[in-house]
């Protein structure tokens, strides 16, 4: 059984906040900055160019590739680690799409997200051949599978209401049919269990300053089934992801399995700090997380519908159809949270109304949420907010 | 004119080491650590997600791409970091394409670092029209410029022996026959003067880990000519480029100017330590460091050529034909470079046969060089190498 009490030691949380906030950027991991401080001193500094060997700064991609692997039901060896997680969508896409070239359909979701169908509209305008980006409604996605679409391309999590997908039925969905998948989990991975060699899903992407705690800008992942990774000629043919990218041969061969979706070289202090961040698994089970995540987010519901009318859910009541976050819509909703964030309650804001709130059991207590709800509580009932705050968007998902 | 020795005082040098390995990646500036330690402390930790505003780390991929603009000739606003160097020059390929339509060739020498050369041959794959990578000596490269040639892709500096192009007068060849040009610039940026917007490149891109010495992984940067921005259609069409990321419209609008080239979110941590290295050019001006790596330069080439009769020059004879490092070529090379790295001497190898040595005059002194050539010959001349090193290739350009 995980013991919460010490997970959260494992942060460093700042005096007085509540951080409901870490489906956007994890907290501070209490060992990033000395092991940062040392990678840029004695490796950086003393190394120099000797570290890419020395301190093995050429493995950690496919390093922590295979630290994430378990959290998201990923094959030993079947993750690597790097750049954004709008050029893995990119990476994903095109690679995905090359398995069925007589299909002409990428179907989305209007609940993923916008970045994702960005990266698709840029990829079929470069193609110029009759490809079409199909976005429903996240309800209509099962339907609309069918024998056209080439690559089914979602996100599991909403990013904004939290709906969560039924990842195996909709895979299976898209098997049956004969497309491809790709699974966003920028908001699963670290939040609740994934199986993705169960559901046999061909690829999935996310990124890891979110429920990993990497920091600001840590790199993404990306994850090719083992069995087709030997098959997939990577659109952005980086040297790293060359068979041989010291043999600075003029030709590109793709590299022995995953290692063929890495492209340029990984910024190494975001590495590290996403190293240090992964320890925390050493001593959390991502089901103990799943349990508590659910049994915080029915407490802080109920307490806010209990307390705070003026609010109405927006996010899915069933629990199992949610991820790890909670919204409320308010009309003034920006203006409520940045009351909120005054008085230390730090959680975000979607236009156009809606206040999200990231349930991470790694470091929030019960005793947490419930503080929050009285914070929310005394806002709207005593009517705390500047009426007069700009309706400006709140930034970074 | 320029204080060396300050420079030399910015930077966090082993003691006893001479470093000729900064072509690959710059030594640490002494104010980094405990700049990026309040990062990761004050700005992660204390500001958690309101660092994305209270910090700005939204406004550092342009930020940066404005301190690095003055030093390659750019305008104020045409450049923007982010990514790697693979990464930009796909976007920078794929938009260059756009502007000739109707040609089909991307020219390119077998200098160039072969990572451009896998991304442009991936990028052709993926479009499956009938493009071809034409790929020449870089003697032969003016010559076979024609009216077939959509997009000229070249590295300024050929990282293997140091032969600099005339950029002025390909790009202006390009131009007269009607091609757009791509530089590649990992090796002139920080090295030597480059005039971007006077010889009216198209596109440029280049890495700051080399001479701009932001650190192992530090993040790329591209160029786009500002009258041509506002057409660009950038392949990687990813959130941060967009009009208004946060707005999350479903539909990519590219944003305005070089923002458009942004991709997905920054690596902050890379970002800040680059920063602070950026702070060198406050006391340096690009055209003494220029000289002075001239002077470096010839002082090494004269002392090695009188005292080490084995190893010949592999680099330009005519410094005005050279970037800022020098190749000497020894049937043992790896051995010999291993030899001269037990001695303190930090070069690099690439194979088959180069000794590759950095001329970075901002922390490399005449008495370093001296020191260099003197263990050189003593490893030489005294046959002090491991005849039996495997061969393995060195890592890392």
């Amino acid at each position: 059984m995980t013991d919460f009490s010490a997970t959260r030691a494992f942060f460093d949380l700042p005096e007085g906040l509540i951080y409901l906030d870490g489906n956007s950027l994890g907290p501070l991991p209490r060992a990033v900055p000395a092991r940062v401080q040392d990678v840029m001193r004695a490796e950086w500094g003393g190394e120099l160019i000797r570290g890419w060997n020395s301190a093995d700064w050429m493995g950690l991609p496919t390093r922590l590739g295979d630290r994430i692997a378990p959290l998201i039901g990923a094959e030993a060896g079947s993750v690597v680690t790097g750049d954004t997680l709008s050029i893995k969508v990119y990476q994903a896409l095109a690679s995905a799409l090359e398995l069925h070239p007589e299909r002409r359909v990428i179907l989305s979701d209007s609940g993923n997200f916008p970045s994702d169908l960005y990266m698709a509209e840029g990829l079929i305008r470069s193609l110029e051949r009759d490809y079409e980006l199909r976005v429903v409604a996240p309800e209509e996605v099962e339907r609309a599978i069918d024998v056209s679409v080439a690559v089914l391309l979602l996100t599991e999590v909403d990013y904004r209401t939290g709906r969560k997908h039924d990842m195996a039925r909709l895979t299976a969905s898209a098997h049956a049919a004969g497309a491809a998948v790709v699974w966003d989990l920028a908001h699963s991975a670290g939040a609740l269990p994934v199986d993705l060699a169960g559901v046999r899903a061909e690829f999935a992407v996310g990124c890891s300053y979110k429920y990993l705690n990497g920091g600001p800008g840590a790199p993404a992942f990306i994850y090719v089934r083992p069995d087709l990774v030997g098959r997939v000629h990577p659109a952005l043919s980086g040297w790293l992801g060359h068979e041989a990218p010291f043999a600075f041969d003029l030709d590109y061969r793709a590299g022995a399995g995953i290692e063929r979706m890495r492209v340029g070289t990984p910024p190494i202090l975001q590495m590290a700090a996403l190293e240090v961040a992964m320890d925390v698994w050493d001593m959390a089970d991502i089901h103990d997380v799943r349990a508590r995540s659910i049994d915080l987010s029915e407490r802080f519901i109920a307490g806010v519908e209990a307390r705070c009318p003026q609010v109405s859910l927006y996010s899915p009541r069933d629990p199992e159809m949610r991820g790890s976050q909670v919204g409320f819509r308010h009309p003034e909703g920006y203006a409520v949270m940045r009351a909120l964030i005054d008085r230390g309650v730090i959680g975000d804001f979607r236009a156009p109304d809606v206040l999200r709130f990231g349930i991470t059991p790694l470091y929030l207590r019960p005793e947490d949420i419930d503080a929050a709800v009285d914070i929310l509580a005394e806002v709207l009932n005593d009517r705390l907010w500047d009426r007069d705050v700009d309706r400006q968007k709140a930034r970074v998902t």
